[in-house]
């Protein structure tokens, strides 16, 4: 399951979609607007406010990509290894690997703070569509239309920081047709408390991922603090200590990345024909990029890991996704549907100027295409560094509202979090990342390009690479800030090596930022026409697109037929004791010493991972699984690889979430890593 | 090093070059034509008549894709493992394991019958330009005249074959400006005598290719059987039995690949900006896929392995390749070089017209780049047979000049040699292959494309492989047997899923062929202006570019510089139990039991690899290396990193061939694999 932000799916708007003609248990739905109804009728559960405000209270979302919730009194927080492992990375060293062997704080002094983690706790939503939407100006350019839509929502958003304290993001959901400030509470003193070997949490390796039956424990725990203490929470998640039961009704509260189910067949098309493609190209370069450097050793193995990680499980993702797509019966269930929206739109005046809006998203793919190679960044982490530093001292010069998203006053703390992150930099990987950036910049923009030509003064990509390395002093955190401070006057006299590239690059990406933000102005109003248009045909009611933010999802523990059999939904631990055994020798296969050890004093009926129907996406990682009575049953990992195409299309026939067990959980922690202690501590 | 043809390096025609400006000892010569004054001026060295016809008769080419030679009297050939990896696949099992496991024959009557090796060694080599071009009607079109270059060849090569009896190959030469007609004997029965475990041959791994040092033994011996009895040779090369000397003269007899070093600026660049980057994407996905397919358990890893080792092999080698086409000084001094002879040209009015050569061959590059994604063609072992088979049956019913290349009466033998292998063919992989390859088919056609369409049949890419997989009788040596002997009229009336496929295909990969044909005939034709305006100007007695025919290279036994540091051309087994103690616990870098249990009974001063300056490239792989007396060396197999841009240019600055020690083979035979008797029958 992907720790979505981390795995370059970023490239997309996150589009919002009305899914009239909901399948089963489909659906991401708004907090401030649940389908209480469908509940009612298809589960007889009907939640209250309170019911539902204690889990959005005890939901938070991970700046690093996932999900997560508050567990205890004092600051417990759940979310997957597979989240929390970019922290265990950096907090990690030649001389000591988080991620090989884990990691347990023997007091709470011992708990260990992250370099540059935040936390998001959903404070409130409200409704600003009508103050947004009367800053754009009728029959402006897109281009205009983008600018204004932009100082609008920057200054709501700013005003509200001013006026709460709080992180305030303003969300644009059903394709452009509303928009939401979203408040959070932020957590950025973070510590982490227990993480178990990856060996057990990622237990099966590249070959099980996305896979069902498993036996992961796919959990980390870490605390909030505030003022140096143990944070004090009113809301948290009380754990259900019995077995979970077939076909139980449970929901998961989480921040779902990205759905893209609005799309019409064009904008699936261009998935399907281009961009994914594209994507995939793009990953297995990484992938092999990074595969190769390790082969240096095992200090270069341990650095690469973490990225290796994510573009493998993206990779893997993506191929499920195309797959889909490229399944004739994918599409004509698509088009399909579509086909019938719009014979009904045209035979109804009213709805008949909508129709433009599919021919304008058609036309815009096109325009996509080229823009998919265009790119003036080099990603990796000094460059990545630099270019930000270099656009924050231009930006900050702007007022407010005419700066680029991300660098407006509401989002400065958090940028100025993640710019003075003190993760390590390791320059070899950096090298090697960089060289074959620049190499892929040669591919895009041809060799004679004059920014290719000045930017690799003279050299090939690997000299290059390496003297732009080691002729930056940003691996420096008091570089950093000093750059900063300094602002723009300090930045353009700057000669140290990466500033002085991302100078070199700033016009470029920010010819290409506009160009990309004017074509998406134009899908976000075709596609605020086309939500019209559905919901007049097909009736409202239904969820907007995922976009990272907190969503309530709900289904029941279902197993499912696959080539004929039947899959139980639950595993546990001793089908992973028997899964090391029928695999031995494998690459990960084997369970960790600990749980070797262990096995005799280990409860082997215990329920370890199970399946359910809920509608999940990349990004729901970490999310907590609770039952009618809110308590935590479950914490989401994965999603089957039948649940890949859930991206444009939600089935439940064979899709699944995939969560590891609560109590597998408190056993793993009771009976294998010796904290009994700390799960006495969860739930209370 | 690459088994050349293995790797996907076929794509290319292999254009002849002329290269008058040689560096060093840049070169690869045809045997009719020896660099005598080179030799002499550079080495004082004369080969006699007799030293270059021994040389050349002890030499041979291997149908997979590489050299060997002759070592023996009673037949024995040696060649790298490498080379015969492909084989030592062919002969596994799961409970054979003679990749990871090696091989001995405990005595002749257990050496091991290849399934479908064919060895070449080169009897003769007649001039038949004036022949080939006399049959070419000036002013024709491209297409007609590359119509009746075939024909013209196809009748040479059979009037030669019905002749002689001998295999009889018209080789295009320096870019279409020469063919000669080679002769060679053929050995269709080829037994395995021994072969190390790839922890041996391979030693270093994929970490290791292409780098020096290096400590492998990548040798196997075969024996070449005539009559069902060892065959009686009257050539074969003795060995030295003395250390290499640094600085020591020494000769390459082998057949290089090929190598583009006519190829204008417009050609590399395209190779740049097109062709390398679309090959390695390619490569980089079936990496993928392989691996991911080894996944499923130590019987799928050893299925994928012999394929897996192929695409790294070519991956690592594009990937340098294309670092070297993007270092601008490269590009600086192929345009320096071509400036100077279209300035001179120009300035010489029996030249002038010569120019339109170059802008020629800049317009066909975009052709080209189209061409890069045409294929009618679903890589993998099921439909290859099945395409041709096809085909075969269908060129069987034309006379004999009109028919494909590799279908005439003159291939035909070898093409069944191939088409009837007993090779095993794996289902599970087979399966995976195709689903990708109807995959990339989507997304080079289009979903929508007729074909596509036809051939999915409704179905997603993996289930349409299952159903052509599970529909299709191919495995079957018989089945195929009986479809080629019923010809047209069988293949027509077929059922069998898969040659229903390749029929569906075969009116578009006939158009592509024929498309891709006339490009080349129109790039031939260009090249030979080329090289006659490069002769004029810079003179002759040069070589042509690579075409996987045996040339003869030279070069010293020579270290260089690498970092600073300076590398010594030897290594010996001390260092190899060094470099495993060096990189104790990862992948690759284990020595074999066998040479662990031999540690304290092999002389560890004994030189085990070596590099020196010849000129060689992928294809060279398993050639012999010989002294001033023609006695073997040494045995290529491989090119340093320095080495990869020999595709194009030549350079012994830092570009090194690297070869194992002949008598670290003996060691290695006498003192780990207790294989006395045999050492004792090489050179003799």
């Amino acid at each position: 399951m992907s720790r979505i932000f981390a795995c370059l799916l970023m490239f997309n708007l996150a589009f919002a979609s009305l899914s009239p003609d909901l399948s089963g248990d489909e659906g991401m739905y708004l907090f401030n607007d649940l389908p209480t109804k469908t509940l009612k009728e298809r589960h007889g559960f009907e939640p209250t406010a309170e019911w539902a405000d204690h889990l959005r209270l005890s939901s938070v979302r991970f700046n690093s990509g996932g999900s997560g919730s508050f567990i205890s009194s004092d600051g417990l927080v759940l979310t997957n290894h597979h989240v929390a492992s970019d922290t265990l990375h950096k907090l990690s060293s030649a001389d000591r690997n988080l991620i090989d062997d884990g990691f347990l704080a023997a007091t709470q002094a011992d708990e260990l703070k992250t370099p540059d983690l935040e936390l998001n706790q959903l404070v409130s939503i409200e409704d600003v569509t009508d103050r947004i939407n009367a800053e754009v100006k009728e029959n402006a350019s897109a281009e205009d239309s983008a600018a204004q839509r932009r100082a609008a929502i920057a200054k709501v958003e700013s005003e509200s920081t001013e006026k709460t304290g709080l992180r305030s993001d303003v969300i644009t959901l059903f394709g452009g047709a509303r928009y939401h400030l979203y408040r959070y509470k932020k957590y950025t003193d973070v510590r982490l408390v227990w993480a178990p070997e990856t060996a057990a949490a990622f237990f099966g390796g590249d070959a099980d991922n996305f896979e069902y039956p498993r036996y992961n424990v796919d959990a980390t725990i870490m605390r909030v603090y505030e003022d140096g203490k143990p944070a004090k929470l009113e809301h948290f998640l009380s754990w259900n200590r019995e077995p979970l039961s077939d076909g139980e009704l449970v929901f998961v509260s989480g921040n779902p990345g990205r759905t893209q189910r609005i799309f019409t067949v064009a904008a699936l098309e261009f998935l399907r024909d281009s961009r994914i493609p594209y994507v995939l190209d793009y990953l297995r370069r990484k992938e092999i990029l990074m595969q190769q450097f390790g082969l240096e050793g095992k200090e270069a193995t341990r650095r690469a890991r973490d990225e290796l990680f994510g573009i493998q499980n993206a990779r893997k993702a993506y191929t499920g996704m195309l797959a889909g797509l490229q399944d004739p019966a994918t599409m004509a269930t698509k088009r399909g549907r579509e086909d019938r929206i719009l014979q009904q739109i045209s035979e109804n005046p009213e709805l008949q100027e909508l129709a433009s809006a599919w021919k304008a998203i058609e036309a815009i793919q096109a325009e996509k295409k080229e823009l998919l190679t265009e790119s003036a960044s080099l990603r990796s982490t000094l460059f990545d560094l630099a270019q930000q530093i270099t656009l924050l001292a231009a930006e900050d010069r702007k007022p407010n509202e005419e700066r680029l998203r991300g660098y407006t006053d509401s989002s400065r703390e958090s940028l100025l979090q993640e710019l003075l992150s003190t993760a390590p930099i390791y320059a070899d990987l950096e090298q090697v990342k960089l060289a074959d950036e620049l190499a892929r910049m040669i591919e895009h923009r041809g060799a004679d390009d004059r920014l290719v030509v000045e930017i690799l003064a003279g050299l090939g990509p690997r000299e290059r690479a390496a003297a732009l390395v080691s002729e930056t002093k940003l691996f420096d955190v008091d570089v950093r800030q000093e750059l900063i401070d300094g602002g723009l006057d300090r930045v353009l006299v700057s000669d140290d090596a990466m500033i002085v590239l991302a100078r070199k690059l700033e016009d470029e990406y920010r010819r290409i930022r506009k160009r990309n933000e004017e074509v998406e102005e134009r899908e976000r109003q075709a596609y605020a026409k086309i939500t019209r248009a559905t919901s007049a045909i097909e009736g409202t009611g239904g969820y907007p697109d995922a976009t990272f933010t907190l969503r309530l999802a709900f289904g029941t523990v279902k197993g499912y037929e696959e080539d004929g059999k039947q899959i139980d939904p639950f595993t546990n631990f001793a089908g992973a004791y028997q899964h090391a055994a029928d695999h031995e020798g494998q690459a990960d296969m084997d369970l960790p010493p600990s749980w070797m050890k262990a096995k005799d004093s280990v409860d082997l009926d215990t329920q370890l991972n199970f399946v359910c129907t809920a509608d999940i996406i990349g990004g729901n990682s970490g999310s907590p699984v609770v039952n009618r009575a809110g308590e935590l049953v479950g914490l989401i990992f994965d999603g089957n690889i039948q649940s890949l195409t859930s991206d444009y299309v939600y089935s439940d026939k064979q899709g699944r979430a995939v969560s590891v067990s609560g109590i597998g959980i408190l056993e793993a922690l009771r009976s294998i890593y010796n904290a009994k202690e700390l799960a006495d501590q969860i739930g209370k």
